[in-house]
């Protein structure tokens, strides 16, 4: 529905989904709180993607500290790549988002464009500051990680994680062990992110805290995608790499196969992972042709990715939005953390069958006959002897050569079993507060003059509410021990204030997707009235099979695994 | 069992419950990796304490921002008061928490004890650093808030939570107004809290995040506890404030009525929360018999609370640990936030019948004759006759009397509906962390020579197990198969790695209760072993038996809302 997502911020507010945190102070901008409603919808959102990307692979779920020490995020590269370019009016001193204010000024800027470039458009454009009218700026990159200290020295800086995913790599090694060494090994992580932005704006889009659901798979970069068989035919909105490098917005409609055949998708569980997130954001209601895979180019990707597609859907009212992206990683960050630590993060696989190779080695016949050959070097020559893989070269650099010496050539055989990498990485990555934006905004709709949210019922904040005709001859004791009744099995909501139009008209603005009444004549023959939400339509029922039909009614977690057959 | 808490740390690292955070960087003090076991654990314990605490009463729950602005946490007092004393030692640098430094040395000094104080402790028993063995110390306090910068200016400064309460605090208003304004509230919230120890030192116990379960609970002081009924004959192990105060250790077991009836609990609905935390600390495994209710003397408590009781546990190995809270906060923060903040966080609640009160006011009767009698101050004096509650005192302030003023004295009736207040709070506060400790530590027991992790079925990670006898001749796929089945109810794990004896002995270290092994009379019957986990009892059932049989063997979750009538 067009402008739903401002009716959504409204609703939101007004009904207890989400609004901005700390009001009675003036709000912080980027802030946010999740009301009942919207911690309701969290959790279902989570559980429904927990079964696509985690349970039905038996992947594991790790928590990890959002606090992190300095050099966590020096070796992961963020101290020195996750910055933003702030322009700073030096006339009022007020800062905003360099990219941003160019933006508004109607100048486009691509994501990742150097201080210099942006510092030029901002003079040549004569970009007035919004706050005072001058145009004086100073462009600078403004590092968008949350500072502290941790513990009481000055000197221990910590940060607040930007992403979960550092949080995996750095506990790559144990979590590897206990899970008993076996690749693939897919490692999900759902929590807290931070990002000091300059000056977020939009409602829930652009925040400084926020929830994420991350996954990081890792795999051997030599074998297969085990899963990819189940989505070769899935069809993908792809806006390709070359097509957002010349500025163009053409989205191609191909299948996973066809992807993969033509290189626009550079490796295979990225593919199938896209796939997932396909079926996933169709299940939360958005149709599929308003969802895209957008490719980035090169300078706009992270500094650890070797493809990214951002995952976009529209919400009306407000355009293209990211949800989610999905990073082919590489082993950047194992590689990275290894090298800092001084830790092995590798993992090996057991050769099929030993691989033989010969080598060359050179045996001192005498030490002492070295020592007279050579001198005091005697000790560097032993070295480059026992050590050096091309010990011609490095003799050769001293003056010497390996015929003049006291030594003897010997040609062994090593059998290797195994062999070692550093496995490589896919991550897909959601933002929660999007997805529900997403989702709400879809499911905004308005049916005779009455709003009616049409949440999927796997993402319904509320799944039943219980009414009672009237307060009164024993009505609600019933319509009480109904409802407790079913909230063993269903999220339950129980009403009895004001008239049952009323109520039905309330649980319709929250999304709930069955309303059971009970009424005089539930007391004479057990039967109850269901009513549904997007059709309004009544059926009379007895009471002992609610919970059946609701569990027929109430999506089957089964069909979720196949959001694109539904969408 | 005893040492218990030592062989926990060991297996939780090495199967996957918890670890050190950042190990391969050397660690960071009190931050902690919660493992797949660990994460499968937590999301347990979290839904049976919402089941106790949240849905049984229909209260709501919430997720406000870890980060703070500077204003929230100095009106909640935070700023002022949320300081652990620290030792430096200034010939080497090193800080230390004052207080236990002297318990290291065998002085016992009780929270809160000031500067001055720890300052001549330090001093009189010339107690040494353990860095460099000096003994010169500069105490100060420390605030244990992490700090940073909200935004890209250096003067707003921001915190992150020491605890979630001020989230639901600061968001009343419009918790009240989504809910339909009514109370008593209870309002949820399940999160990270941070706190910048000064030098956390035991495994999971001191650290500096963690996961929080906190219920914040509103209600009019002057209504009775509706819930309490149902508790009062639930026996309570109270050591209390007075026995606390003088350094004794003696409890008392009373009953929530006697205890009520004493005045050694002060409120109500605090005595109903403590009976509840009873039964859900109980529910985790911790005997009864080594609970207690903590009463904290009034310079141990927090600045906010009239009457606090840690829920104190045995940890076998370790000793008392305190694994939640229960204060009496009163409307000390709904006041304060309301009046630094400027905005109406009160309450009201319709009176059964109209109060009518009495009140004299003076009319003036002519303005220009007022003029006349007091000049340039008949603006103040109108003010007075109009605003103040004592006309006569204000007046005579200004060296007037009423009685030579132009006015007519009348009498007015005021009839007032409502009774406004700031809804006091009770709070129960949990740490998960500390629960998990307290719960796996009783679990740990030894069974000829194996580790045997007995926890309650309700908070196990893993519930059900799946082995085919041996991976070949289709056993393994039946296997998959049931378990596949099975994981749409329950958390199962397959394995099919090692000998059967090896499989059960894991799963009997982590606590798996029931494993369910798929042999060759399998095949052929469609029969199926199910093994106890506790007595290694085996039964022989069908295939299609198991869901319902081992849905009955699982506690069912009601008997957990009375877990005093099982420990």
């Amino acid at each position: 529905m067009d402008g739903a997502y401002d009716r959504v911020v409204e609703l939101a507010k007004r009904r207890g989904f989400f609004w901005q945190a700390y009001e009675i102070y003036g709000g912080v901008g980027g802030l946010y709180v999740l009301g009942p409603l919207g911690v309701a919808m969290r959790e279902r959102l989570i559980d429904l993607w927990r079964s696509i990307f985690v349970r039905r692979h038996g992947f594991v779920e790790i928590d990890a500290p959002a606090l992190g020490p300095y050099k966590v995020f020096k070796a992961s590269g963020h101290v020195d790549n996750f910055k933003d370019p702030v322009a700073e009016c030096t006339k009022c001193g007020r800062k905003f988002r360099a990219d941003h204010l160019l933006g508004d000024a109607g100048v486009s800027v691509g994501e990742g464009a150097p201080v210099e470039e942006l510092q030029r458009l901002l003079n040549e454009n004569h970009v007035k500051c919004p706050e005072c009218g001058a145009s004086a700026w100073r462009v600078s990159q403004f590092l968008t990680m949350f500072e502290t200290r941790i513990g009481p020295y000055s000197e221990e800086v910590g940060f607040l994680r930007p992403e979960t995913a550092q949080g995996i790599f750095t506990e790559f090694r144990r979590i590897y062990d206990v899970t008993r060494e076996r690749l693939p090994l897919g490692v999900a992580q759902i929590g807290r992110g931070f990002r000091n932005e300059i000056s977020p704006r939009q409602a829930m889009i652009r925040l400084r805290e926020f929830n994420m659901m991350e996954l990081e798979f890792f795999m051997d970069p030599e074998a297969p995608c085990p899963y990819l068989e189940e989505v070769m035919g899935d069809e993908l909105p792809v806006l390709t790499e070359e097509v957002a490098e010349r500025g163009g917005d053409e989205v191609v409609r191909i299948s996973v196969e066809e992807a993969l055949r033509r290189g626009v998708i550079k490796n295979e569980c990225l593919a199938y992972f896209m796939a997932l997130s396909m079926r996933f954001v169709s299940a939360l209601g958005v149709p599929r042709d308003h969802q895209r895979f957008h490719g980035k180019p090169a300078r706009e990707r992270a500094h650890y990715s070797a493809q990214t597609f951002d995952h976009e859907a529209v919400v009306p009212g407000f355009g293209w939005l990211e949800v989610a992206g999905l990073a082919y990683r590489t082993d950047y960050d194992l590689r990275s953390h290894s090298s800092a630590s001084g830790k092995d993060l590798s993992a090996s696989v057991k050769l099929p069958s030993p691989v033989v190779t010969r080598k060359v080695r050179w045996r001192v016949r005498s030490v002492d006959e070295l020592r007279n050959a050579v001198g005091d070097r005697w000790k560097d020559v032993m070295r480059i002897l026992l050590e050096s893989e091309d010990p011609g070269r490095d003799l050769a650099a001293l003056g010497l050569r390996v015929e003049d010496l006291p030594v003897a050539r010997e040609e062994v055989e090593e059998k290797v079993n195994v062999r070692r990498f550093y496995p490589h990485v896919i991550e897909p990555s959601y933002g929660v507060e999007r997805l529900m934006l997403a989702s709400l905004t879809w499911a905004y709709g308005v049916r005779e003059g009455r709003v009616v949210l049409s949440l999927p019922p796997s993402v319904a904040p509320v799944q039943v509410a219980v009414f009672p005709l009237v307060s009164r001859d024993g009505l609600d004791e019933r319509a009480r021990r109904i409802a407790a009744d079913l909230s063993t099995t269903f999220s339950v909501f129980y009403d009895d204030d004001g008239s049952i139009g009323r109520r039905y008209a309330r649980a319709d603005e929250v999304g709930v997707p069955y309303a059971v009444t009970v009424d005089y004549e539930t007391l004479e023959d057990g039967t109850v009235t269901l009513r549904h939400r997007d059709t309004w339509k009544q059926e009379r029922l007895p009471e002992r099979d609610l919970p059946g039909r609701l569990r027929d009614l109430l999506a089957p977690r089964t069909s979720l695994d196949h959001g694109e057959q539904q969408g």
